[in-house]
C-alpha cells in the first residue's frame, strides 16, 4: 500500500467548536494561509450553510491562490426533503469550494433519537446528498458520524452506510470517533474491517480526544488502512478537542516511514503552530508535544549533563526537525545560534565569540525570559540588534506621556493623550483624542511627529494583541502587547512589555514608529504583504 | 490474568521536572493526603539522596497514617563503589518508607555515553543495589531507564538487565520510555517480550507524552502484561510530561473492565485533578479529558439539542462518574435550546414559546453578536438572565471614573483612578493608586464599597485576558475583556466589551462585584471549588 498520506485540516471548522475559540473571517484567512505554507492538502473552511462569517471566508479564499483543497461542511439533506432543494447543500455549492465534507448518521441509535427518522430514510438523505454534489462536479468527502459507537451497537447498519456512500460516488470515507471513547485496538479492528469493503473509495479517520487518545487512535487507523487524517492544528475543537496535527504529523513522517508533507515543509510545525495559536488568541501548552517551549526543555542536571554530551540521550527526535529547539533549563547555553542567525538575515554580522555579541545574547535572552516575544515582534529585535550594533535608531527622545480615560453615566467615554517629546533639541508636547486609550497615545505620538516625518501618515495600527504573562496575581502580572503596523506594501510587528497595559502599548507603539522612520529599504523585518497575499496590495 | 491493578503515583518525585513545577515539603504532603484518598497504591514521595526538602517530606510523611505505600527514589550504586556505602541508597533507607525505586541504565549507549562505564559494571550496579536494598526489607521497584530505546539497539543486553534485577530480588520490573518516542505496537510487543521471561517479578510501565502517546502506550502494555502503571495527576513531568492519571485511570475502570480505584473512588478524581492543580499553581487545561471544565461542555447548537434528549449522544461516558458535570455553552453557534438550559440550571424559569424569553435570548444572541463571550462569562450572563427575569441586581449607581496613567521617563509608570458611585442614596468618591489601569479601578471601586459590603475582602482578580474583536483597525476594534474573580472557594469570569480598554475592563470589573455582592447560595454561574478542595480550608 501506498506510504502517501492526505492531511485534511479541520481547524477553522471543527476547530473553532472547541470552547473559548472565535474566529473572525480575517483570522480564517491568516490561518488558511499559513496552512497552505506548511502543505496540509485540504483545508475544511466552515459551515456556510450556518454561519455568514464563513460565507465571507469562502468568497474571499478563492482570492489566495492556495494549492491546499478547501472544503465547506455541511449535514446531508434534511429528512423527508430534497436534495436540489436543500438550502445547506445549496450554499456549499454556491460557496464555490472544490470539495465537500458531508456529515452523516452511522449509529442507529443517534438516527432515531437525534434525527427522529428511520434507517432507510437516512441512508437516501445520505444517498441523494452526496450525490447531488456529485454530480455539480464537486469532490465529496463523506463523514460517517460516530462510525465507531454506530458500529459497536449495530455493525450491520454502520456498514451499510458506508456502502451507500460509496455507492453515491463518495470520494472519501471518513470514519468519525465523534464522541471521543474507543480504544486504538478497537479502532484497528474496525478500520480493517471497513477496509476489506470498500472498493474504490478512500478510507479516513477523525478521531477525538476525550480519553486522550485521539493521536493514537489515529495512527491505529492509518496501520489499519486509512490514507486520510483529519484532525486540527493544536488540538482545538469540542470538548476534549481533534486529533492534534502537530503531533500526528512528525510522528507518521519521523518514525513510521509515511509521506505527509513536502520534504522540508515538517520544520516549519513550530512555527505554524505558535502562529495559529497567536491568532487564535489561545494558550498554547508549554508542553505540548513536538512545538511546545517545554518540548526539548531539559531540567534535571543529570539530564542536562547527558544530552551535553549527546543529545540522543534525551531527545527521541532533533528538535530542528519540527522547527524547535533544544533548551537547557539551569544553564543558557541553548539559544546563542538562533539569535546570531537571525541578526546575519538582517545583515548584521555578529561575531559568536566576540564580548560585545555575548552581551547582546545575553541581553536579548533577559528580555524574553521578561515575556518580549521576539518570534511574534522581528521588527522589534531588529531596532535592538541594531542598536548593540551602533547603528542610530533614536530619532527623537521621550519625556512624559499623560493618558486619561473619563467615563459619567450616560455619556461616551472619552480617552485622552498628553504627550511630550524632544525633538532636534525642541520640546514637542501635544494632546490628542481617541477612541482608546493606545488610539489616544498613538495619535498624540503622531501629532508630536507628522511635521519632521510626513510619511507616518501612511501607516496605521492593524493588529493590537494582548496577553497576561503570569496567572499567579492577575492584576499585577506583566502584560505582553504585540502590535502589528501596515503601510501600503509591508507589514510589520513590535512589542512591549509591562505589569501596566498602557506603558506595555507605549513600549510597543514607539519601537512601531521607530521602525517606521528609520527608513523601510534598510530594514529587514517586515513581511511582504504583496507577496503573502499574491499581488493583491488592498487591505 | 488478573484484572487488579497498581496505580504508582510520581507526581511528587518525576512531576515536579516539569518545567515551571516547584512543590515545597507542605505541599507535597496535601497532596499525598489526597492522592490517598483517592486510592492509588504508591506514592512516589521525591529523593531522599539529593534534595532536603524531601528528606522533611519522608520524615512528615509518616505522621498521616497513608494506606498507600510511600516510596523513595535514586539511582543504583555509584560505578566502582560498594553499595552499603552509597550515600543515596542509604539515604532511602533512612528515610523509613516501606518502598524504594532505583533507576538503572537498561541502553547500552547510556551506559558507555552517560555512566561512561561497561556493560558488565551497569549489570553489578543494578544488582548490588537492589539486593541491599532487599537485605534491609524494603520492597522493590526497579526502573529500567529507556527500555524500550534500548531493546531496539540492543535487546539481549536490555533483557539481561531485566534478569539481572530480577535475580536481585526486585519486586517490580518497571519498563520506562524515557524519551516518550515509542509507539503503542512497539511498546506492546516488547513488553509481550519481557512478559515471557520474568519468572516472579510483575512488570509495570512508564510513560512519557512526547508523541501524545503516553497515554496509549501504558494501555498498550497492560494488555500486554504489565500489571503497575507509573504515571502524575494531570500528566505533569519532564518535556511534554508523563502519562497522565487522570486519562488512564478512567479508560482502564470504565471501557476495559479492570480494576484499578475502590468503588466510588472514580468520582473524586475530578478534584482530585484540580485540586492538585490549584496546590501546584498550574493551570489546568480546560480541555483536559475527563477532568477539565470543557471535557464534557457542548457548544455546536445540533450537539446540544441532542444532548439534552439524551446525554449519550455526544457523551462517552457518563460525566459523574469521574465527579465532572455536563455544561452547555452559550455561544454565537448556540440555538436556544442553549440559552434557555443554563437558565434552567440557574433556577430561572425561562418558557421558550413565550415572547418575553424570546425577547431575552435576542438580547443575549445580540450582545454575543458584538462580542460578549457568555461561553467564558457565565457569571456576567447569570446576571444578565436575572435582570430579564425582574430580580434586583443594581446595588449601586455608577456616576462616574477617571483613569490616569502617567509615564515620565526615567521614573516607574504611575496608575491612578478615581470613582465615584452612589450609595444607599450617598454619594461616595474615591480615588486609588494601583500597579496598573485595571488594578487602580479596582482598588478605587472597592474602597468606595468596602464599608457597605466587607466581604469584598475575600475576593481578588485571578485572571485578566484582552482580545481585540475586530482587526479591520486595530485601535479603533472593539475589546473583550474577560475577568476571573476568586474567592476561598470558588470562582466566576465576566466579560466586558467596549471600543475602548479601560471601559471593557470596567465592565467585566462591575460585573464582577455586583456578581459577588448578590450572595453567592443564589447564584450558579460559580464553579464550585470547596469540594475541589476536599474540605481543605487553608489556602
Amino acid at each position: 500500500m501506498s506510504k502517501a498520506l492526505s492531511i485534511f485540516d479541520t481547524t477553522l471548522r471543527d476547530g473553532t467548536q472547541g470552547e473559548g475559540i472565535s474566529l473572525s473571517a480575517d483570522d480564517k484567512l491568516k490561518i488558511a494561509t499559513k496552512l497552505d505554507q506548511l502543505g496540509v492538502h485540504y483545508i475544511e473552511g466552515g459551515i456556510p450553510g450556518s454561519n455568514t462569517k464563513d460565507i465571507e471566508f469562502f468568497r474571499r479564499v478563492k482570492d489566495l491562490g492556495l494549492r491546499a483543497k478547501v472544503t465547506a461542511f455541511g449535514s446531508t439533506r434534511r429528512k423527508d426533503s430534497v436534495a436540489a432543494q436543500d438550502a445547506n447543500l445549496n450554499r456549499i455549492i454556491d460557496s464555490g469550494v472544490y470539495a465537500a465534507t458531508l456529515v452523516g448518521k452511522s449509529w442507529d441509535f443517534h438516527v432515531h433519537t437525534a434525527l427522529q427518522t428511520s434507517l432507510e430514510e437516512n441512508l437516501a438523505m445520505i444517498f441523494d446528498s452526496i450525490s447531488y454534489l456529485k454530480q455539480k462536479g464537486l469532490e465529496v468527502i463523506f463523514d460517517a458520524e460516530h462510525f465507531f459507537d454506530g458500529y459497536k451497537h449495530n455493525p450491520e447498519y454502520a456498514l451499510s452506510v458506508m456502502k451507500k456512500a460509496e455507492e453515491a460516488g463518495a470520494d472519501w470515507l471518513v470514519m468519525c470517533d465523534t464522541n471521543g471513547g474507543t480504544l486504538p485496538h478497537e479502532v484497528h479492528g474496525i478500520v480493517s474491517v471497513l477496509s476489506e469493503r470498500v472498493k474504490q473509495a478512500m478510507l479516513g479517520i477523525h478521531t477525538h480526544n476525550d480519553c486522550e487518545l485521539a493521536v493514537a487512535n489515529s495512527l491505529s487507523a492509518v496501520q489499519a488502512g486509512a490514507q486520510q487524517i483529519q484532525g486540527t492544528i493544536n488540538g482545538y475543537g469540542e470538548r476534549c478537542g481533534n486529533a492534534n496535527l502537530c503531533s500526528i504529523i512528525p510522528t507518521l513522517q519521523l518514525k513510521m516511514g509515511y509521506e505527509v508533507l513536502e520534504t522540508d515543509k515538517l520544520a516549519q510545525l513550530t512555527n505554524t503552530a505558535r502562529y495559529i495559536s497567536e491568532i487564535a488568541n489561545v494558550h498554547m501548552p508549554n508542553n505540548q508535544p513536538y512545538v511546545g517551549t517545554s518540548a526539548f526543555a531539559h531540567k534535571g542536571g543529570i539530564h542536562v549533563s547527558a544530552i551535553l554530551r549527546d543529545s540522543r540521550t534525551y531527545e527521541h527526535v532533533a528538535p530542528e526537525t519540527v522547527g524547535n529547539k533544544q533548551r537547557v533549563l539551569v544553564s543558557e547555553l541553548a539559544g546563542q545560534s538562533n539569535i546570531v542567525s537571525k541578526a546575519q538575515d538582517m545583515g548584521i554580522a555578529f561575531d559568536p565569540s566576540h564580548e560585545d555579541t555575548k552581551q547582546v545574547m545575553s541581553k536579548v535572552k533577559d528580555l524574553e525570559h521578561q515575556g518580549y516575544q521576539f518570534e511574534a515582534a522581528d521588527a522589534s529585535l531588529e531596532l535592538l540588534l541594531r542598536e548593540a550594533n551602533g547603528e542610530i535608531t533614536e530619532l527623537f527622545v521621550f519625556e512624559s506621556f499623560k493618558m486619561l480615560v473619563e467615563k459619567t453615566a450616560g455619556r461616551p467615554v472619552v480617552s485622552e493623550a498628553f504627550v511630550k517629546i524632544k525633538i532636534d533639541g525642541a520640546s514637542v508636547y501635544t494632546a490628542a483624542e481617541g477612541n482608546g486609550p493606545v488610539n489616544a497615545l498613538d495619535n498624540a505620538l503622531r501629532k508630536a511627529l507628522i511635521n519632521y516625518y510626513p510619511r507616518l501618515q501612511d501607516i496605521h495600527l492593524s493588529d493590537y494583541k494582548v496577553r497576561v504573562l503570569d496567572e499567579m496575581d492577575a492584576t499585577a502580572s506583566k502584560v505582553r502587547v504585540l502590535i502589528e503596523t501596515r503601510d501600503l506594501t509591508s507589514s510589520w510587528n513590535t512589542v512591549g512589555v509591562s505589569s501596566n497595559v498602557i506603558e506595555a502599548s507605549w513600549e510597543a507603539l514607539v519601537d512601531s514608529i521607530r521602525y517606521t522612520l528609520l527608513g523601510q529599504t534598510k530594514l529587514q523585518g517586515q513581511h511582504e504583504v504583496a507577496s503573502e497575499r499574491g499581488g493583491i496590495v488592498n487591505h
